[in-house]
């Protein structure tokens, strides 16, 4: 199968990244992004936001790849001087648009402020440029065409260029370009180490080449996602291959795997309390309200999300929480007992249809020789029981508050499903 | 002052880079280092494993700056690409190094495993290249000298390239260059929009010029950060300047700036509140847990942070935080009377010297005509007074939890300090 997808350089324009101030994950992302959407980038280029260094790279990327994308020096400030360079280099020259100065005075209506000059001279544009919308920030992208190569400017805000370029970019390319079909699957998985499922795999890992199709192992804190993807012409046949893959790796971990592509624990908890018509609450010590950030992140969840009591300190579990004041002198804030006295205390006072606890040391000190940093207790309860696992993780906190979290989740994910071992808890 | 530090081009190669599966924190590193120490880093370029693309970038690069590192590409499975590229543009040929190979056969006794053939291969190198040892791997670093330009290959393991880059070669670079100085300090700033702090300091601004300092406006959601940079010869003469400008800039806004450098506003609330042996406690609705995953984030935060009651659904926040229902009912929950009860509810409760709530619709359904998705109430409460404050923000879930994240916790960092205008709260 011969080479036929469209080229892309990508161009990041800012000092702080050649300081080594901000890391280009930028770049990373639109790569992932062009790559997945069946674009070959060619190359990576950061350079500094004078209009000679500008000015220059758009004379050396000229003609070398299908597209170029600029990211940076868009925004509303002094140090942005693109735009002058653009009109130079594309011999063009700056107009009034009155079409990006009501998105700005739209913006800043609705937030309260009063529109400046400054903002009159953000609303300038060069002539020859198509402009790209942006519809969460004042700054617009925009696009011109030299030398055979598709010369497109984003902002560098990374959440304005990551809407700009998901929802108007990557269609405009798809349509100018046609690129091969490029597909992949993501498979989340819970509580296997990178290396025990990687020998768990070997077999199937083996299969995946005979087929063409590529393996990457993704890690995160707690997290592991693996991506299948391949590359052809025939789409249908692409997927079916990719499913009859996904199908096998059930067989081998069928309890792990909570979800795929966008699925998050988060979002798949949601689904799943939703179709059950049931409700949650949350007892974080620990994991210090992280659990319960990323389960109010779903749009929608105050549907099943009833509330979290944050019990740092020691009064605040055994006053709000009822504890046990003798069993929590006895056993101490991290242990069974009083983690699964936790959550069978927030299902009482939130009357929710589940519960999760979390009590843990996250570190860096706290730890003791019988208690090392590292240990967390996770508790889950429910009307038929409450079920409670020991983990020892690592020394880095924050690293430890995103292990415990998605344990913690995909915990409460096994009892809402019942899988076997998670629902033989004891009585409350 | 002329420019008189010594210019870097930093090559990293590798596709994992280009379809976005690493990201190129190697670069960033390298670059802090470069920058701390003196040289300038003119732009980072990240390519392909081909060999064609590594001869290309030598030819591009050469002659541009007086450095240029690259990395990777000098692993034993990839060694031979990159070694015949450089034999190649270098007008080189590869010769057996005694000193390499004896360096292999060391790590490979400590590792118990013998030495092949291959390895052999892997001692030979360019004869007109000088060896960086390599003090924990098995590929050596090396450099040459064309064209005006140093050019440094160094391998792409980054534990490896660290110590390489650390030990060996900073101080080579150090003897060869004698570079200036080169400081910058990173002032914090919340609640002030980009475009109007640009209008406020356009006077600031223009005295930073005539100063030969630089300046970029950083900006993420809810926060600003503005980096101040200077290059010279005088080290203490520099950051006098630097200083001297930071405060000026106090003047013109002397409640905004909440930190410098590694600061976070969590960090800084942190300190403010252990110097004052205060605790504070958190009551969240439309945040779900965000501000209370930051605060205990920072390490040692048990000490002041009691915890947090994330009151989600109505019923919790009536009956958890002591809500008057009727101003519930005529009011509703986002709304100015029900975030101060919030507030002094969690204050009461928990007993902390301080307390935060947020009520607000964070999207993106939930809003109406009266209060629009985005409408966020904070109050902050202590024994002299609850204070609050009403924001629009904009449609995005994530942002406008980020963004009222920011904002309460600035209002909380305004009324520790007493900020005048953030202490004329009501009574509770």
């Amino acid at each position: 199968m011969s080479e036929k997808r469209a080229t892309v350089q990508i161009v990041s324009i800012g000092d702080e990244l050649l300081i080594g101030q901000v890391v280009n994950t930028n770049a990373s992302w639109m790569a992932t992004l062009l790559t997945e959407k069946g674009f070959h980038v060619l190359k990576i280029i950061t350079i500094s936001d004078k209009s000679e260094e500008i000015f220059s790279i758009l004379e050396e990327v000229s003609g070398r790849s299908d597209i170029v994308l600029i990211t940076g020096g868009l925004g509303p400030t002094k140090d942005d001087t693109t735009k002058d360079v653009i009109c130079r280099y594309f011999s063009s020259k700056l107009v009034f648009s009155e079409e990006v100065f009501s998105n700005i005075e739209r913006l800043f209506y609705k937030r309260g402020i009063s529109v400046s000059e400054t903002n009159r001279k953000q609303a300038e544009f060069p002539d020859k440029a198509t402009i790209i919308p942006n519809s969460i920030g004042t700054a617009p992208g925009l696009w011109l065409e030299q030398n055979n190569t598709l010369f497109v400017f984003m902002p560098g805000v990374p959440f304005e260029m990551k809407e700009m370029m998901g929802s108007k970019l990557i269609p405009l390319l798809s349509e100018k370009f046609h690129p091969d079909t490029f597909i992949f699957r993501t498979i989340h998985i819970q509580g296997i180490p990178e290396s025990s499922l990687s020998d768990m795999l070997e077999k199937w890992e083996r299969g995946l080449v005979s087929e063409n199709l590529s393996l990457a192992y993704l890690p995160q804190p707690g997290i592991l996602r693996l991506r299948i993807s391949g590359t052809g012409s025939d789409k249908a046949l692409l997927e079916t291959k990719i499913q009859n893959k996904i199908e096998k790796l059930l067989k081998i971990i069928p309890d792990d795997i909570f979800g795929y592509d966008n699925d998050s624990l988060e979002s798949v908890i949601g689904k799943l309390l939703m179709d059950r018509s049931a409700t949650v609450s949350l007892a974080e010590s620990c994991t210090g309200g992280y659990i319960s950030h990323l389960m109010t992140s779903v749009p929608g969840s105050s549907k099943y999300f009833l509330g979290s009591l944050i019990a740092y300190s020691n009064e605040i579990k055994i006053n709000e929480l009822g504890i046990d004041k003798r069993i929590f002198r006895k056993e101490g804030a991290v242990s069974k007992e009083v983690v699964e006295q936790m959550a069978t205390g927030i299902l009482r006072k939130t009357g929710s249809d589940y519960s999760v606890a979390t009590s843990g040391i996250a570190g860096p000190d706290g730890g003791s020789a019988e208690k090392p940093v590292g240990t967390i207790w996770i508790a889950v309860a429910s009307h038929s029981g409450v079920f409670s696992q020991k983990y020892i993780f690592g020394k880095m906190r924050d690293v430890n508050i995103k292990r415990a979290t998605a344990t913690a989740l995909n915990m409460l994910r096994k009892v809402i499903l019942q899988v076997p071992g998670y629902n033989s808890g004891s009585e409350i």
